[in-house]
């Protein structure tokens, strides 16, 4: 075992601090990484703060990590001691389902084991990135290939990387397609970038004037106000695709009638109360479909790294040190942040 | 012109009573036919009553149509004088949108016209086939390949069987799936029977255990009674496809929650107030899509037709005179009729 330094909320109500806790010495088939940058996502404030209802405690979050390899196992083949290394949201599923087959480890049907809290379908407690290190199957370990002076906005592309990019590509997003994006924050301005360099044609949709030089400066082609009627009327029957990253419960009808026949919108964030019921009638006549998405499988999220180095894409992001993550939270839930905090792990020493 | 008898409504609160009207004379490019016999689908009632809102009156409803030809223009070149034939939902549309382009014309993005009630968007009306004869653009008509001694049978083909067949055949039922058929009325019940002849393992959810026997008879290879959660329980994620015939307002996320992963579930009746706003998360944790389909396209009818004809498939019926049809749609309301009813159209004589 390995003693380090993280920092954990120890209840729902109590600001997260600093915990020591304890890594396993690497198996055989383990890749140890001193994490130098970690992401901050809403599902972090989500679980120290008991808001789902499942959170174990002491609770260390964190699933966008990034770091060097510091010790490999004796099976490992893929990563050696100093390589840059990306830890995500899952650290191990089954293996053995039809999902896990088909490298679809997020939908494993026996519950993968989040890289936080634990198995998704209860189980011992599993500690994050909050943390100077951690200790990861090989096989839920990715490669980065981004410059190292890079790294820290590499951070945020495993968990609002692969959240955005799994569904740009499942629906098959690409050129001659016009793609909306639907709100701009963490994951909305990764789907931007990735929709973009994708070759669509992107329209952004936002309630924020505020955001809309921001928005083309991303990549989007155009930019809704998404409150403006007169707007909203104008983008009918226009889209291929609608990537909805806004978990605030709202008219998600309004949006799928910009849909084209057969287009698909796709939810990728759980509201906390249900959002109004949508029309039938919108889905009916013109074959529409309503659709979710979860993050991305280990492969997928592997090539979605390799397209963003290739690309030159990484998060916008606010780099904070770890004492400022309790602030941190306080900003985002005002969406005080262009467009992910990233903690520089270093100020964890 | 010719004068044929019809039967209409005159209001929303007065029953359907004897009408005459006029069919135009055969155009160049026109079918004129004799009806034999038409089925009694639920948007009747709704037009017939203004239940939607729109209806031009008078209004003679029937859009399960078939019969025989009587005469033909003189460009017609599929179907001669003393032929079978059928007309559906749709008689003409605008033949130039990239819908009509497809072969989708029931997606016709200048609004298809309906059969009775005119064009989806406004303009002159249309009546239907509670008459005796329908003068109709040749491209609209329908080949009748079944026996003649079975043509009641094939009247609710051209409304029920289109709307369930075109969503199993879009989302590609087949062998080795498995496929969910909710509700078993007059599209249900045509649900079951061509997703079995399909080659598919199908479950019909019904609320009434009565049904069960039947459901069997017509094909389903399970029935599972829907009000039962032990039973529901069993279900879940066992579904590659689901057709949902159920307008009226239920717990649709009950149904999500038995489809694998990726699969889809399909609205095919608008409810009257909204079902439940379906669970976002029951969508994200396996990639589900909630969808809806509108009839089918005239290409695909006539391949329906033809699948019919091959699989020996027509409706379960219950033939009825003309003068009976206002206490079929009171029947119709308590869902007392197995599974459609289909005027005689030889007692309007």
């Amino acid at each position: 075992m390995s003693s380090v330094k993280a920092y954990a909320a120890q209840a729902a109500d109590t600001p997260l601090a600093p915990f020591q806790l304890d890594r396993r010495e690497p198996g055989p088939e383990d890749v140890q990484i001193d994490i130098l940058y970690c992401g901050v996502c809403h599902s972090d404030l989500h679980t120290a703060r008991n808001e789902w209802h499942n959170t174990l405690y002491p609770s260390v979050p964190g699933h966008e990590i990034v770091g060097r390899v510091t010790a490999v196992g004796s099976a490992v083949s893929k990563f050696k001691v100093g390589e840059l290394a990306g830890v995500g949201c899952m650290v191990d599923s089954c293996g053995h389902c039809s999902s896990c087959h088909e490298g679809e480890e997020q939908y494993c049907e026996n519950g993968f084991t989040g890289t936080y809290n634990g198995p998704v379908f209860g189980g011992e407690n599993t500690y994050g990135g909050y943390s100077q290190r951690i200790v990861v199957k090989e096989s839920f370990v990715l490669k980065i290939s981004h410059n190292e002076k890079d790294l820290a906005s590499v951070a945020p592309l495993l968990c609002a990387g692969i959240t955005t990019y799994s569904p740009l590509r499942h629906w098959k997003v690409g050129p001659g397609m016009t793609v909306g994006i639907v709100g701009l924050g963490g994951l909305g301005h990764m789907g931007v970038k990735l929709a973009h360099a994708m070759g669509a044609h992107v329209v952004l949709f936002t309630t924020s004037p505020g955001k809309m030089e921001d928005a083309k400066r991303l990549g989007a082609d155009e930019v809704v106000i998404s409150k403006d009627a007169q707007q909203m009327a104008k983008q009918a029957n226009r889209f291929d695709f609608i990537l909805n990253t806004v978990a605030a419960p709202h008219d998600i009808n309004g949006f799928l009638q910009l849909l084209k026949r057969d287009g698909t919108m796709t939810l990728v964030g759980v509201p906390e109360h249900p959002h109004p019921s949508p029309e039938v009638a919108s889905l009916i006549f013109k074959r529409r479909s309503l659709a979710g998405s979860l993050i991305g499988g280990i492969a997928e999220t592997q090539e979605m790294l390799d397209f963003c180095a290739e690309h030159g894409i990484g998060s916008d992001i606010e780099v904070i040190p770890m004492d400022y993550v309790n602030t941190a939270y306080e900003r985002m839930l005002k969406s005080d942040v262009k467009y992910r905090f990233v903690i520089d792990m270093a100020s964890l020493k």
